[in-house]
């Protein structure tokens, strides 16, 4: 079932594996799917990603340092390229074709980290997710790990009617019901789900009056496009009423927020997820402000999703039950559920 | 075998879940038997106990709040009533059957909160265990949650001979061996059992000099009832040498302490326990300083039992040596299984 | 496989169970090849090894006390010899004979305490590594619980090529390649393996400069002795080139340094190690120094070495890559392998 608790992995896709910001000091260790992986950047720019054991004795290579020629294991000296080929070993010179370590394609863009955890000759860079805010404007990025299946973080943004109680000292409307009823159109696309909802004649948020300075009722929207396996793209707007504006696109305050899931382990996960905005780009502290105020809004949904994945835990195949805001939770669970259905067809001996 | 470590849980008993002073905040999440509870105070006044986990997507209750009409989930919104009914969905009109949450009986009396754990029908409020210094006299109530199991706190406390070597430099005599000499009556009730100690003319405790402030040597005496599956009530008193007074309950200085002991899990619980007393009842700091003693009393057991616990869940089908000082904790354990049997054979379905 | 991850535990050996010093407060409590075990001396004086848990109920031992007639437990009094036989039951006349606690062989010497974990009639005092430094040499002791398998440590020491990569910042040469290429010489011995290492004409480590007061070149040698299963004792030494020393028995400059490593669980070890010199004997601060010295260097094998468990055992029927460095560990490997189907031979009933 494409709603099942604790979704398997879908291994044939990108997945983001960090920050490029997190690479400059040369080393990244970070586990993905249960394989403890090292990101590096070699002596001459090239990215690699292997796996972070090394061949001889199991020793994390996360505990070595970029030299000369690679990556050089920090317990006996052995060195690694960034295809995870072994190119050194101290005190011999002929060095065995098995002195290798496994590798995958990984991808640097947009400032982000990208990371091909399946057949490596599937890995097609053309679907890499593509997010402009961070081409154009200035933005800040950050990373939650946290104790929940990735697909769980997936169906937290898809239903945002949770936005009437777990932020409703942030941004949540004073009126619960605002969120639930807001107007709705969800449509399927070719790599997942999008979906907007539309808030007319609202009072407006404290965001916005701080970053455009007005107090006026506002129309709110929210586009947010899913993208399987696990990239939610957020689109926020407001604008004072009685201007018909038709999408978040054209309004006067816009914030667009990146979300991307990666799962650690079954039960454990990366949130990415960066902000940037249309207003005032030339004043990095409203970049800051509009930052800090989204995390702690974030933290609130991390405090319930952690305390949600431990009963679900405890109980995995419980049936949940279906409400009528499932809706567009339902129709991305089910891109994801046709994309992990077509990889088992693709690999039939692997059946999870 | 009655004595075996780590016993099973009996359902169909009345266990403490908490103290009446702790639902004032109006929720109390506490997980027993391995079920997370939550126990709430609705806005009429009722008490209700449901399973912790909202039906929707599994979110704990706890993250919620009491409104107007029932438990709100702190998620999404849907409202739950004592009986674990949802009466509300936000966003849709019908609120099919199967939206519902678990629910247990649950009574408030005397400052405990009783929740039946079995078979829903079977909950007779006229088998709750009743303590009268609740009512009479002033009182302070203590939590500690243990790692052990719950009968292990019961074998601890139907075995005094421990207080000559746990509590020797608190509640235990300068001599070990009055402890284990002490004259020892017990008997079977029909709820448990119940034993009586004398140890004549002792020095007196310290307890006893700061409470009634005398010093000459006394008569101690202790009676103990264990009533199944983990209550035991205590009333221990102590009277100056040569009154011949037969019984603790015409003791000049008398302390009366309720111990309950609750399964968290197999091998966590908690300990409840409240302090009492005859004398100088109208000084509150006297009430205090008793509990306070007390308190570090009881911080001995615990040190030890949870130690003991690690031992024994190490192999938990290896043999104990029962020995003389062990009489009325066999007869406890047998008074316990007896009724372990007795609902084992009443539902022949779920042998353990 | 001798070279397999987790080395299982070789039962028939004296293993250290601590240092003299850890049982001067008069109980030692230690778990070793998952067994706890109480260590104590008894009033008179005897040293006796027993297993952490009374007979009776279960409770550690650790938590009592040495009283007149021997070990008495701090629950309900039993008290035991060191052989483990009840001496006293608290209450009752006669100690039936099931009441006793498991002991094993045990002995004090140079300032270890050994442990023998097998047949108690195989246990030969004869067999138990002599280390002289301790009889003839001011020295310090350290012990170091590590979340390794303890045949790990041995691997460790067995292989020096890792000085210059993990003690670059310490004791390693500035070129790692001089400890690669150092002439080594590796001779099995009747209870293990002997290598020498020389390295010729290098300058001198910080510890000699401090230590003897000159900056020349000098000729460094490291000579380790294995004794199965898993002692390690080294002499290091290093003299003023050009004085062509033979050995480091002769040189100068000697460290001497006994590596003990005891099984706490097949992942968890106890390291025990001691430092004693040649020279300055008579200057406690120097002994010290010298010790604070290798206490930050094993700091840096400690950080490695766990992190490499943690990978191996991950997946620990994955295969290593021996290279040509490898070559003494193999050997220890091979004579501790020996050692263990010998054990294994000779129960045929008990295949691990």
């Amino acid at each position: 079932m494409s709603d099942k608790v604790n979704a398997p992995f879908l291994r044939n896709a990108w997945y983001q594996a960090g920050w490029s910001r997190e690479l400059h000091a040369g080393l990244l260790a970070r586990t993905i799917m249960n394989e403890p992986l090292l990101f590096f950047r070699d002596a001459g720019g090239t990215i690699g990603c292997v796996e972070d054991r090394c061949c001889h004795r199991g020793a994390p290579l996360s505990h070595g340092k970029v030299v000369e020629n690679g990556l050089q294991c920090g317990y006996h000296g052995l060195v690694f390229d960034v295809n995870g080929t072994c190119v050194e070993i101290p005190g011999q010179d002929n060095i065995p074709p098995m002195a290798k370590v496994k590798s995958h394609p990984v991808v640097e863009r947009q400032g982000f980290i990208w990371v091909w955890m399946g057949e490596a000759a599937l890995a097609d860079e053309s679907k890499i997710v593509d997010w402009r805010p961070h081409e154009n404007s200035p933005y800040r990025t950050a990373l939650m790990p946290l104790k929940i299946n990735y697909m769980m973080m997936v169906d937290n943004l898809m239903d945002l009617s949770h936005l009437g109680y777990v932020h409703i000292n942030s941004i949540g409307s004073n009126d619960p019901k605002a969120h639930v009823n807001a107007k709705m159109e969800t449509t399927r696309t070719e790599t997942g789900v999008r979906f907007t909802r539309l808030m007319p004649n609202l009072a407006p948020t404290p965001t916005y009056v701080k970053g455009i300075g007005r107090t006026g009722n506002v129309d709110r929207w929210q586009d947010f496009e899913y993208v399987v396996p696990s990239s939610v793209k957020q689109w926020t707007g407001a604008h004072e009423v009685g201007h018909a504006i038709e999408s978040p696109r054209h309004a006067e305050f816009q914030i667009w927020i990146y979300h991307g899931i990666t799962p650690e382990s079954e039960n454990s996960s990366f949130y990415f997820w960066s902000s940037a905005h249309n207003y005032r780009q030339d004043e990095p502290a409203v970049t800051d402000e509009l930052f800090s105020e989204l995390a702690k809004v974030f933290d609130e949904d991390a405090v319930i999703m952690e305390a949600q994945q431990q009963r679900l835990d405890a109980d995995p195949n419980r049936p949940l039950l279906p409400i009528k805001a499932d809706n567009a939770l339902m129709q991305a669970r089910r891109a994801f559920q046709k994309a992990l259905d077509e990889e088992r067809a693709s690999m039939p001996q692997a059946a999870e």
